[in-house]
């Protein structure tokens, strides 16, 4: 029988946002170094960044993304954690392509009406996340948007800072005819192609027990994005990696060509890794053209690096999950468009 | 007559994003400065942070934001350039507060269609404002999300990191009883209050001529958010500053708290500005409590200084338009919650 102030009619409670923000204050915590002055609760977290005097040339690198509408995935599967984890892990390899390694995490959780519990663990998801890659959530901030978002429905939105040497930046201008693709598995859609999913399966499909997935579907495509920072930590120094790629939206198509330098192409040898089970579900009952699946999803490989040919052996020694995967040609259509510049083999 | 692919069916049209980032490049490129090592379409932007090197002891400060609920009324407006720049300036002013100044940005758009030239007009708004910040626009992303916004709504979030001198660090530590606020004048509702706002005036009545205002209403309630960096340049290092609120949601109850000690309140000395008509409008038309206008609206002060007494002149001679608008006391209610320590005299 609370009295409701004006504000609180117009559909933004206030008090609520105070409440998410206890909540989740120590999983926040949790994430923080002695670099972090000061956290959550101020108006901007602060860094002390000694640390970057002591390099020789430190580069920022940062990128900002969502994870797209896998939050109606997850939120109806309540696997609010597995999507906090998502958008850290997604962010840490948007940046880990260029050879960054994570400082900074903010986080922005949006929704019609604030739900103080769902963004305690959205948070909570992303503090764990953070904490195993070594980087401080060091702010975010949760927004109540009557009217714009619909009913039941969120965003969530992250941004990453990391930091790389400067002569230790991967661009993939060193990339030449004859190197090799390696990748790496992924761990399910990451936070890829759940438009096209949702349009296949209906949400009542989603809690079903699905035999060859070993588990629901709805846990399945809400399977945590991996991050692939221990994996490029366990080369790194001992292998020359010339390029990474983020297998994100768009698939191999999309993303090989952003690394490779003009006049180069690559063949994807699809033989060399076996389709995950999900991908092979989607492409079925959803009628999925074999190429489309290609420029949607990441087919079970979440990152390709290149390497020239005598670096692989150590590579695999080091990472012996790497799947070589494919190589480096003379770009096969001068002039098309990017994507042209891959062959699916 | 195009053939669309299955993705395109389910609501995702990945070219239109293409267009969009081709579109807003060139705005963006505008606000890099030789730092910029590589910008917008890799996967990640790239800063060299040799500047920071030559600072004494670099501390970044960070913060996530987003616009509320006035993408809903700047949209109807069709001012989207306003709205880039409000998120701009939103976070620029949350760095403010504590001393840093802005360094890169980086922008997330999410509509439930994308439209590459509304998508455009935000992103160029926003490097405008980067660009007087000299802040670089760093990154962004573009999400199409059908199902999660509702038709024709958006969210625009936006990321800042910038820097300050640990030694000067602004964070209120050091006021004290008898201190002076200052207030500088908004430009009008800033990103805040605006799903009140909306529940007084219908949709209808925003394209109409109010005569109070010189102009419709949803041009003034569109009106970007102002940054003051300017403002506090001409402040630095001539003034000691113990103390900065930025007035946002929740008004001075809620903000001035923030950076007041333990034990200590603020009289906010209502008389001492004109509340700009807007304001007066939105209380009257609404009904709103008088009290209750100040805990959601910045009522036409959306920067607080704290100084010592002894500095308010020199400040007021270096800038003046700063309002004399109260003072530090003891904190009034002992125990009581943080909004309880501002008193509205």
């Amino acid at each position: 029988m609370s009295t409701k102030s004006a504000y609180e009619h117009a559909g933004v409670d206030i008090d609520a946002g105070n409440r998410a923000v206890d909540l989740m204050g120590a999983a926040v915590r949790s994430t923080y170094g002695p670099e972090v002055l000061r956290g959550i609760g101020a108006f901007g977290g602060l860094w002390d960044a000694q640390k970057l005097r002591a390099m020789q040339a430190p580069v920022l690198v940062a990128s900002t993304d969502g994870v797209g509408t896998k939050t109606i995935v997850s939120a109806a599967m309540d696997l609010y954690e597995n999507l906090g984890q998502d958008i850290v892990n997604h962010c840490i390899n948007d940046i880990l392509v260029q050879g960054a390694e994570p400082l900074l995490f903010l986080d922005y959780v949006a929704m019609p009406a604030l739900d103080p519990t769902k963004v305690a663990r959205l948070v909570s998801g992303a503090a764990e996340a953070c904490r195993e890659a070594g980087c401080a959530l060091i702010g975010g901030e949760t927004a109540e948007m009557p009217g714009v978002y619909r009913e039941g429905q969120m965003d969530l939105v992250g941004t990453i800072i990391g930091v790389v040497e400067r002569d230790d930046i991967i661009d993939g201008s060193r990339i030449k005819v004859g190197d090799v693709l390696y990748g790496l598995a992924s761990s399910g859609l990451h936070t890829n192609g759940f438009s096209l999913v949702r349009s296949i399966f209906p949400q009542e499909r989603w809690p079903k027990h699905e035999s060859d997935l070993g588990t629901t579907l709805g846990e399945a495509l809400a399977a945590p994005h991996r991050s692939y920072l221990p994996a490029y930590g366990a080369l790194k120094g001992a292998v020359d990696i010339k390029g990474m790629a983020h297998i994100t939206g768009g698939g191999f198509p999309d993303n090989l060509p952003r690394i490779l330098p003009d006049g180069l192409g690559a063949v994807v040898r699809r033989g060399a890794w076996d389709v995950p089970p999900l991908f092979r579900l989607i492409e079925r009952k959803g009628g999925v053209d074999h190429d489309e699946m290609y420029r949607v999803f990441n087919m079970g490989i979440g990152l390709v690096l290149v390497l020239s040919p005598n670096g692989g052996p150590k590579a695999e020694e080091l990472l012996p999950e790497l799947v070589c995967m494919g190589e480096v040609i003379s770009a096969p259509n001068e002039g098309s468009p990017d994507k042209a510049r891959v062959i699916l083999a």
